[in-house]
């Protein structure tokens, strides 16, 4: 071996640095760009976001019906006002002198397993019913999962009721789409009946109508769909940040500094111990 | 005043609470979920997530053919490889046990004034410029706002030059769509001349082709939207969030724990004083 | 009632509002603030840093010999180097052009389960045992705990064993502290014993030698004092927080733009399908 | 050269890749771990907190003295209640599912320049006052250095008056602290003069005392101490997140699901156009 040459311990060792970080997703050379394989000018006008998000998470490209209701589900949670945590923290960041990014990063963190698991908890309870029903009836697969979840997390069963909406406007729709798309063949309907049978099943074990929310509706899309309940969550990122950097924009040029949570003369309460 | 009514400065003092979040993005009352006065059924399943985003950052809807130029670039800036700290960040996130929401906190987080800041100091820039040009012609124009952005911030020229690609071929896609839609009258057009303008000049004073990047095809593309310059920013987190959930991921299905940026047996140097 | 006078309904929604954030930590009121009681002019110059973060933690203060473990451990865990994902973190924030809050914020993010949790769980293990303990001599409630921590978590024990360092030399030292407090009777020593009871039971699982880390050492320090197991992921935070912040302003004073984990000619692997 | 040794271009790249990250902080070595060339071992029971963080920040060790002041500022600043976005936004953060390291991220973040950059900029103008009287008068090198501030950055000088503290109880021990270590000899008093006599300019300039605030009084003290601006902000994040530690650990103990800023029937305004 001359000189010049790379030693095989070398080439060793500067192999495994490369292998320290491995991607599927993208292959970057010097003038290309290539998303799963496809020309980045190739996508680039020629697809949506929607369409763009499912290409990075999947494994084969969607289909147009695909990415239209992943697209519905997307637009369905961009916002919920400023009585959100998320949102709420993305404001009081900008008056705190925190850049876009910064507020966004804030709030996005927020989005954990209470504030923005339940489409993820969801989703992974429907899964569960969907397997169990591989061997029994609907109805019993849901009694079963159920009884599983309330042992195990308690009675609150994510992705049904709202605190504020006696029904939610946003699932109602996200259903009929669902609903639409399996009329037309396109999605098969399994996680809507599941989704909807939980609904029952929850009306005969409380007495009262809890009906989906955007949480519940939004588990049945990616249900249909195939996703992760762990993308559930990533998906709700993705829309949800629109109207977090929306606020954190609004607040930028309503102004402020400082804004803690309510004006100061209204104040909090100190517990003296005695 | 009865014993029933609601003393004035009760009323005073509650008004100001509710009035210390305002905001005109979204009105919210139960059951209904209204988003710049239009309820959010009606938009689910009949737009898009760039329509959204558009409305939720401008006090107009878009056309179609905005809405299209604007998902273009929202598609373009999705990803760019593990070697980008965003998305480094995102992979190493998971490694220490981060959700997916805290990997892309972490992540998004850095994506400031140099990673994530180029696109919009070039739209200022961009800006600048269109606004010289009122009063004099488009070369005089660049050339007096390059001198004033050199003498404040230096001789890099953010959206121009890349030190991986000779020509990003992102940016090619973005102009030439810029171009088509300027063709069919959709946009005007300046933001574009001005971009190529300023590579024109950039060329002439350093005597070599620096060609147009991703950041500066944005820049052009919400030039022409008519974005603050702040929202260049805001815009390249939607996108890039993509890439970002999408690194976490793979990351995350590939296993790994505590992964620091490098194999432990390539190391850090110490640099001894002495 | 008169006009002057609130109503009964505007109190009640007005203390409701007061009541929605309430503490025991602190008492504000204007020139004067309290921490748990005591005027911050007396904390101030009298105690330090350590004592501080008890007094906020706890319900009692602390004895001198406790602010002197606390602080031990404290001091222990400030830094382990740039090829913690922590601290590249926080380096690579700053490259990006975060200020020092930015950088510390996604590099403290990432302190999680993996990461920074290791404490948390060997400090719950520890409990554990000493629950165990009560009423079975302390090898039995040992075994009995790995069991049962084997059985949920798998094989590794947090707290022992480190990939770089054969003995750690930070937990050597810390129980030696910990032993010379029992010695002069300031602790009970009741968690040092259960920690070396548990490596003990580790090298006869093992057949090899695997010594208490850090984790395990400042979860016997934290056991010793009486912390609830997630505390120590938080007092772990606040000493890490150190090395994040020097190792960012080291980097800023480095300069650097946009640094990658890698120099970007070593890269990383596109695995492609094939 | 064999066929076994290492070849030049190799270790050329091998060793660029180990510069990649460099550090004058720590040394690792296999059971070896120095900070600023000291055996963590000697640290750890030795030295406190504070001593740590100086090691850490700067190239010479403490005295004594200079540990007691750098130790009073830690103490002071670490919490000012629920009422602050970063306390708030960490209480908020617990209440959404995050955990500690997730509280603590998405609040220390907002300790950006309005929050968290009264400090630095106040130490700045300190700095830039202690320049000018190099030359001139204090009281003429304070006026021209307010001047430029009000020039460049409005009438608010960071460091003075306080929105809540007629007078800041922190700010009236730390002074006091200073004054003492300068009548023993161990700070030079330099920066509590340029405090006082800002203080007394901006007295004569607005008509009415604006007393130094918690942060003017910590620029001195990190004035005294010889710290660049920027690590006043690093040095009030490692206080506060005493404070956003706490806070995050009473509201776990509290409990609460999804807090927003305000009870939910309070509210926000919905502004209408029309």
């Amino acid at each position: 071996m001359t000189n010049g040459k790379i030693s095989e311990q070398a080439v060793e060792m500067l192999n495994r640095a490369k292998a320290w970080w491995t991607t599927r997703l993208i292959d970057i050379r010097p003038g290309v760009i290539r998303i799963k394989g496809e020309p980045i000018e190739n996508l680039i006008g020629n697809v949506g976001y929607a369409h763009m998000v499912w290409l990075m998470l999947r494994d084969e490209p969607p289909t147009p019906a695909q990415t239209r209701l992943l697209e519905a589900a997307l637009v369905a949670a961009v916002d919920h006002g400023p009585q959100a945590p998320s949102i709420a923290i993305s404001r009081m960041a900008v008056t705190c002198g925190a850049p876009l990014n910064g507020a966004m990063a804030s709030a996005i963190n927020v989005l954990d397993d209470i504030h923005g698991g339940a489409g993820q908890q969801c989703l992974a309870l429907f899964q569960a019913i969907d397997s169990h029903a591989q061997t029994r009836p609907l109805d019993a697969a849901v009694q079963l999962a159920l009884d599983g979840f309330v042992a195990e997390y308690g009675k609150v069963i994510p992705g049904y009721g709202h605190r504020f909406h006696p029904v939610d406007p946003r699932a109602v729709r996200l259903l009929a789409l669902v609903d639409a798309a399996q009329a037309s063949g396109e999605v098969e309907g399994r996680f809507a009946r599941i989704g909807r049978q939980v609904e029952k099943a929850l009306g005969e074990r409380t007495g009262k109508q809890i009906p989906m929310n955007i949480d519940g509706a939004t588990a049945v899309v990616y249900g249909e769909l195939g996703f992760a309940p762990e993308l559930a969550r990533g998906l709700f990122i993705l829309s949800r940040s629109v109207g977090i950097l929306a606020h954190a924009w609004e607040q930028k040029n309503q102004g402020g500094r400082i804004k803690g949570p309510m004006p100061p003369d209204l104040g909090y309460t100190y517990l003296q111990d005695n």
